[in-house]
């Protein structure tokens, strides 16, 4: 073949993070050795859908085989009842949007590489660690990528002070993560301000991904980056049911543009272009899940994950063992002990305590001689690998 | 805001085909007048699911509530039974492909437009008429795009010795869309052959769009470009359940991409960096879709729009109105009555008829003076839809 390959591709590393992890977890496997393994590793939820929104979903399609409840193409953008239901979402945390300013999609991750295809060439300013997904998916458009470190420095929260000197001065894309995956830090909504008002002067867009808002306890941590004065201009939210309803084999997310901001009408040509909505079963169970019943279900769910994370995070504080995240995030942020290395300590926790959790590197340079633990996974496997741990820290 | 947008959207025309004849629509209906609408414009399903399709979702989705049913993240390129289902589909066409050859989608639509994420920058060849995903998502990539005509010279199949001259002898980007939307024409085997052979000596690729294989009647006519000899190292093919199975709002379809093909591997990381997998309920429909119980269903409503096809065709011979299509495909491809345009042609249909077609030049230009019928709707409305269009013709 000759036809020109888009050659970013070999700027990528080349295997995606949760590749590698799978495939060196397949390795130890075919070993035969050890005890059956407990994943801390990809924040993957394990807990059961909601009934509401199973039995909603189950309904939805049991009527697609009758004419009166058969539904093909929606609207693109999605269906009109669950789009106002996730307004009314944002106006009970003060927020006003229209409906036909929320765009509902099959997941959040999709939106946030989507999201390239209405952006020019631009510098991009991403925090190191983070969700690999910004990097790759920038990487994959040819944008250059300028790094700014979270770190214990700066509480894994950088602020616009810490942007590298040769682009501070330029109009840039930036990624905002919070709840962040993976140090669970959360902006204040002081912090998020300062990105605001440096995304206005600037001309920048930020790009906030809201992934694990419902993770936040503290009740003064704003959910959403809409909450700030002046976001809507320069900042648009990608957000999802994934980890709040348990919808990571569902697929249903959101991106939220203000019309303030000028991609608007490029995001709706897009998506009548390239996209046909979200399956319709989804959306009803994300409908489901945003009901007063479905969301007490979620709620359930989401306090027994950070009960969880409260279970790791007490006894990582026994053993003095620095970490972050854990009390408005389903992810624990651990820094690897005696100085090792992330994937050292990937594969010593692999092989003597058959623990797979998620090496700090992989997220980033940045992120070397760290490790993240999620809080996805039962109790009884919780404190199983709470024992493990012990014995190897 | 100072950042670059991707100035090629200025390129498109302002708005997607489906928008614009939606607005009239809209605009129709609030003067208020005339009969009740009846649509035989945009080419989606209107019968329900079948019963073995319904139910296997809403079991899959009822067992989402269990932990024992629970699914999380799957394959981002699709759940391997389901993969295996499909590879079957293609043995029994005689085509040997591999599971891992199979990447699982919410639709074709994302594809067709996802898949210029993995080229760069090379000239493109599209039929005109044709469906516009495979122009608009060619601009919004900066691509260079020639068009060649499919008109009644070449009985709207045309060939490489159609390709302009300018272009002939560069590797292309070639979209190929058999049964084809809009027209209803079909490339036999030996037809094809020459687009593959073209492709091979030229180091192009084809981008088959296979939607609508599941129309064809006539047994020697080939339902996916891997039935061609050579197609593997040059081709690549989006094929879907909408049109199949009724799943235009459940969203599951699949893009195969031969070994041989070197792009495979650009693929599979694009897929694992921007997409999450579809639907687990989706795909377990698509499953049901493929048992013997679920195909037969499917054949069922697919006979159904093609007798529909067959009265709209019967309807127009008789008036001596020339059309193609409605033999192999759900769209009657006709020529516009005493020279009208394609718009002139729809507004006299809607005011005079109230019924909603789609214009011919919607398309591209090649399509002007032509009208798209689908066959998808009710025996009744088909009925009543053909009294109101004799009226009117």
């Amino acid at each position: 073949m000759k036809i020109n390959i888009n050659e970013n591709f070999a700027r990528l590393q080349k295997k995606y993070l949760f590749s590698e992890i799978h495939d060196r977890v397949d390795k130890f496997k075919a070993s035969g050795t050890g005890n059956r393994i407990i994943s801390l590793g990809i924040g993957d939820v394990t807990l059961p859908l909601s009934h509401t929104v199973a039995d909603e979903m189950a309904r939805t399609a049991k009527n697609m085989s009758r004419a009166e409840g058969f539904r093909g193409y929606g609207d693109t953008a999605g269906d009109p009842i669950l789009r106002e239901a996730i307004k009314k979402l944002y106006l009970s945390r003060g927020v006003s949007l229209d409906s036909n300013e929320i765009f509902i999609n099959d997941g959040s991750k999709s939106d946030i590489g989507n999201i390239n295809d209405v952006l020019g060439d631009n510098d991009t300013l991403i925090f190191d660690p983070v969700y690999p997904v910004y990097f790759d998916s920038s990487i994959i458009s040819g944008r250059r990528v300028h790094l700014v470190l979270a770190n214990r420095e700066n509480n894994f929260l950088p602020l616009p002070d810490d942007i590298p000197k040769s682009v501070s001065d330029k109009a840039l894309v930036i990624y905002i993560c919070s709840p962040n995956n993976p140090t669970g830090a959360v902006f204040s909504k002081a912090m998020l301000q300062k990105w605001v008002d440096f995304a206005l002067k600037s001309g920048s867009l930020i790009i906030f991904d809201g992934a694990y808002e419902s993770y936040i306890a503290e009740a003064h941590l704003p959910h959403s980056i809409f909450e700030i004065e002046g976001a809507k201009e320069c900042a648009i939210e990608m957000c999802s049911f994934s980890k709040s309803a348990g919808f990571t084999g569902v697929r249903c997310g959101w991106t939220a543009i203000a019309r303030e901001n000028p991609i608007k009408p490029l995001w709706e040509r897009r998506q009548s272009t390239k996209f046909n909505g979200a399956s319709y079963i989804s959306q009803r169970g994300a409908l489901a899940a945003l009901s007063p019943e479905g969301a007490s279900g979620c709620a359930l769910n989401v306090a027994y994950y950070m009960e969880n994370a409260q279970i790791i995070a007490e006894a990582l504080t026994k053993k003095g063992i620095f970490f972050t995240g854990g009390k408005n995030a389903p992810y624990i942020w651990m820094q690897c002990p005696c100085g090792m290395s992330s994937w050292g300590f990937f594969d010593t926790l692999l092989n003597k305590a058959q623990i797979v959790g998620t090496p700090g590197v992989g997220f980033g340079n940045g992120g070397e001689g760290y490790f993240r633990l999620t809080a996805f996974n039962s109790r009884e496997n919780i404190l199983e690998a709470i024992q493990r741990l012990n014995t190897v820290l």
